[in-house]
């Protein structure tokens, strides 16, 4: 392991821990009316996970605030990066509980943990998702910058969250059971269902610290790359990872007949374009200089990882 | 009927037809992908209802901008109005699509056609819920006044959604059957579940056209009052009404063993209290003047209805 990726894996579990101390203390307690269904809340947010969305967040803002670490952020830019990391974890816990739902995957575990319709009930986790996606919007409200820029960052997660982004790919990954989609229609649907949410991540740690228009488009495309990239390694780890490592069943999607980038171009040029996708991103963010070393760590993270 | 009366319905209905308009030509088109997801967003919320939340929303703002007639006010605010009513009507919509499904109140029916899982398929009803939520906030975000002002309403409207607000009134309405609540429990449980949504139609219609601290006032204390009236009458005409007046089967939350203001406090005193709110509503807005007198009509309107 050499020096960049050590200090970096330091620096992702010190995040993890941060981001999870923040929703920990700032998400409504299980003691207030109504209290199992702010149990289910706490229960789908605090229940670990890599916490990617956060850390993309986090390295766009100090890659854009010109800081080596984060002490030496101004305490507004600091908070507010805080809040737009706890929205956008709050919009993917949100997704997740809908997702396992019966009438969606019908999934019984999540992390080795029994899913929030298990462990409460079906309209609970109905209701825990229904009120995270709004606690996200109330959190970024939050964020103490110039109300032009909060403006920019609502409007942009509500985008990535809706029927153009999250929900949207979504609905077509549902209807593409079974269905021979194009690289086209598969890329166009993982840009959505996966891609919008970890794009707008980026884009919020840049609006959450303010960017110069060179910074923005450097965000962006390194943005649209990795959106992409996270998905490509999820279908070659779906292919090539065994169950225990991946935490979930591993050959699942192409089990359930979902057209994966795998099925679609075959393992190893499906690598190939992760690489690529990887060289994309880093390339991307050279104007960032060594201000973009979390976010160069964390494309070497999404794409290198083994689940 | 008398001049006030008259002239309110028809002021409602052009309003209603007005916001029907505006949703309809602003929501993503049914033929823009993903396409099933988008006609099921459209069912949801373009198959009518009475649209008083959006009335709301304009009477409020009327009443504050010292407007006689809609046509009066400034481009921009008359814009930043729509943009509030069309953000209420969708939360509105989402809320009633999310309820109706199985796993919550299995109803098959709703204005007198199947509801969106019976019309559509589950999971796009629970996916068209959760894009018609960001498409609320990315609304309100468009309103073309001051930045602080957006973000005053975007945090007022999630708040009201939330687990503080409308989700938590529907978990704490879903732990509720069988259970004798104290009138206040009752009361808290409305305040979120109906009232929450009500009065922030009202209290948005103030901030989008902006208000002096008098007028902010007033709002509060109208909204507080009609917010809890609504849900009364509603007990009220589920006990007095029958089905084909009422739209919806009658005496269903009574048969459902859900507690009710009418089982709680009886009938007469549960018309007297929707008496008290409705002089309480009314004299909260004295200070607006002639300028309140949609206020006025509408908790005419809400209370006297008898559907």
């Amino acid at each position: 392991m050499n020096q960049r990726a050590f200090v970096f894996s330091d620096w992702l579990s010190a995040r993890a821990a941060h981001i999870q101390h923040v929703l920990d203390s700032e998400m409504p307690r299980a003691d207030v009316v109504p209290t199992r269904l702010h149990e289910a809340m706490r229960y789908a947010v605090l229940g670990g996970g890599k916490r990617v969305r956060a850390a993309l967040v986090y390295a766009a803002g100090l890659g854009c605030a010109n800081c080596r670490f984060e002490q030496d952020l101004d305490l507004p830019l600091a908070r507010a990066l805080d809040c737009a990391a706890v929205a956008v974890e709050l919009i993917h816990a949100y997704s997740l509980v809908h997702d396992d739902l019966p009438c969606m995957d019908d999934d019984v575990l999540r992390r080795g943990q029994p899913t929030v319709h298990v462990q409460f009930d079906e309209p609970t986790a109905m209701l825990a998702g229904d009120a995270l996606q709004p606690l996200a919007f109330d959190f970024l409200a939050q964020m103490p910058i110039a109300p032009e820029r909060i403006v920019q960052a609502l409007q942009a997660l509500a985008q990535a969250a809706g029927s153009l982004g999250m929900a949207g790919g979504q609905a077509i990954d549902l209807a593409s059971v079974g269905v021979n989609l194009s690289q086209d229609a598969l890329q166009h649907m993982h840009r959505l269902k996966t891609g919008a949410l970890l794009s707008v991540s980026v884009m919020l740690g840049g609006l959450a610290v303010g960017t110069s228009a060179l910074q923005q488009q450097a965000l962006m495309r390194y943005a649209d790359a990795m959106g992409l990239a996270f998905q490509v390694v999820d279908d070659v780890l779906d292919v090539t990872a065994d169950t225990s490592t991946l935490g979930k069943t591993a050959g699942k999607d192409a089990a359930a007949n979902k057209p994966t980038y795998v099925t679609l171009l075959g393992l190893a040029p499906a690598q190939a374009l992760a690489k690529e996708l990887h060289r994309e991103a880093i390339n991307a963010i050279a104007p960032l200089g060594e201000s973009g070393r979390y976010l160069h760590g964390l494309a070497d993270f999404i794409v290198l990882r083994d689940h």
